[in-house]
């Protein structure tokens, strides 16, 4: 929702200023995302909602991000898919595939002997894929990219952020311009 | 963004469940409403936006709720309107129009004397108008709504209020029906 | 910080008075906490901070609140103890605690194997147990306690917010009990 | 509450780390301060609480700030106070208390022909005091002190900022020291 007119229109208003021309507006909303202390809250006038399907320890992660909304498939109401993550290019990975079976077996039985689903999960690993709709507005989404396409962050959530930066750039073509040249540095 | 369709959806990945009929999505919308402790993150994953122009002590109160984006005219960097808001049908309402029309008259005085416009504006009542744009989700909007048109909100406040509720109506029939009906209990 | 002095204070400014008398701060508070629309502002000046040890699952659903901080240990730096949950009175229970024992053999071999820690974790089960930090003010721990107080919240998880309970009635007597008997109607 | 130790021990649990020496602390805080992207949830957990007495034009800057709770001095059921702020080595200061005074006048006539107090504030200039309760982590603290103390900012709101940051700098003084030099770079 918005996209880049959200943005100009909101810092607009502050200002009382018309565009003269959209070059005027690339620059002001360079100008924006450059300052220092930073303009967040025009940017928050840009809002995005992702469908997401990752590994429940990226989504761990994830969810640590408080200014947006999360709704994740419930595994206290649904039964999970047997569907997991799995590193590509280690030792051991038969090992690991074999261990995530059974305990993707393991919780198909306790759920047959009558326990809860919300119990039974609990000997499901971290690696097991969940999903969810994630509505984020731009400037928290920025906050998001920059804390995950850091070389520090898990490798698995990079790939994640990449992707939707892909997006960002081709929803929000000037203000994702913008942040990478003026914040990220790329 | 979004409307009844995003609540809707945001609720459905949860329990992995689909549609079976447009009823079946009222009555799934109407449970989310009235079920204590309330399901906020569902209706977050709709967003507003709008343009509001009113007095301060209006956009005073307005600017105390926090899970939203405002971004306002700026009277340090803009010259404020000669646009104030007089109560009808009070006494000595003269005597106010004059004494506004002299605070502005001032206010022109000092910016030509050479004051900043950030020092002028002291002089201006509260109830000189202001301009803003609010970004907003669904939940934050119904706990605006719930407050301010209460009747022990203040009457300017909520003439807003139900002008913003007629608006919901339109945008979100069945989530504005469901919240008028099992939380307002109008 | 803060207990019920620092609500009542709060609550006082707003309208520049002076208790009388404890009964009539009592008398005070309960207004505040019964009225709807609720003031929630007032309670927000009083704040706690939590150390908690729990289940991953437990923890996935406790950091879904928002108003709050949490940190907790990284599987990401840290190596994971050998400690999980097990629900009592079940059958199975057997089957279940092997295969956890299974998955911590697993995740030392891989570590030995040369794997991050990060990756390594994704065979652990979301019963093993975590520990966090969290500070919240009093509004938003009500607002967690009404949600997990619930006999629709899990079990588990039911089992936290009661000692929790325990620990708000003696930190906030008045506050709580106002709480306990207004909102959640025990 | 919490102080210099709360951020430290926050920190300390995501590694599971325990300090060898104080040096260690101040070397890890300052870590944490000058990581980028930025660490904030650690400072979440100092809180402050202060009472502030500024002016209108003042407060409405200031509680643009979301990441706190306000609990104000309310017009709607207190008599305000004549109490307004006068800028100091300016011309046209006698007009500008004249008129200040003129508008108290007429706010107490109004109020003495019936008019509500919430509508007769209408006419008193944002140059009016105003009293409120502020409530803030030191992270959301820090986010307002790099905004207000910015050359940017208003004189007037600059100098309660000055007067934060000394507050800031007793009660804190390992992060209120690492945030000036790191962060404000003063």
């Amino acid at each position: 929702m918005g996209g880049d007119a959200a943005v100009i229109r909101a810092a607009r208003i502050c200002y009382q200023s018309t565009a003269r021309s959209p070059e005027a507006d690339v620059r002001l909303l360079r100008r924006l995302m450059s300052s220092e202390p930073r303009h967040n809250t025009v940017f928050e006038h840009a809002v995005f909602r992702f469908f997401v399907k990752c590994p429940l320890f990226v989504a761990r992660q994830w969810m640590r991000h408080r200014i947006c909304t999360f709704n994740e498939k419930s595994l206290r109401y649904c039964i999970a898919d047997r569907e997991y993550y799995v590193p590509q290019g280690l030792a051991n990975t038969e090992a690991y595939v074999c261990h995530m079976e059974a305990s993707f077996d393991l919780y198909e039985q306790l759920l047959a002997a009558g326990w809860k689903r919300e119990q039974a999960r609990g000997v499901l690993g971290t690696s097991a894929y969940t999903e969810f709709i994630w509505t984020v507005n731009a400037w928290s989404l920025m906050n998001w990219l920059q804390k995950r396409l850091d070389p520090a962050a898990q490798w698995e959530h990079r790939q994640y952020a990449e992707a939707v930066l892909g997006i960002y750039r081709e929803v929000m073509p000037v203000t994702a311009t913008a942040f990478e040249e003026l914040v990220l540095k790329r």
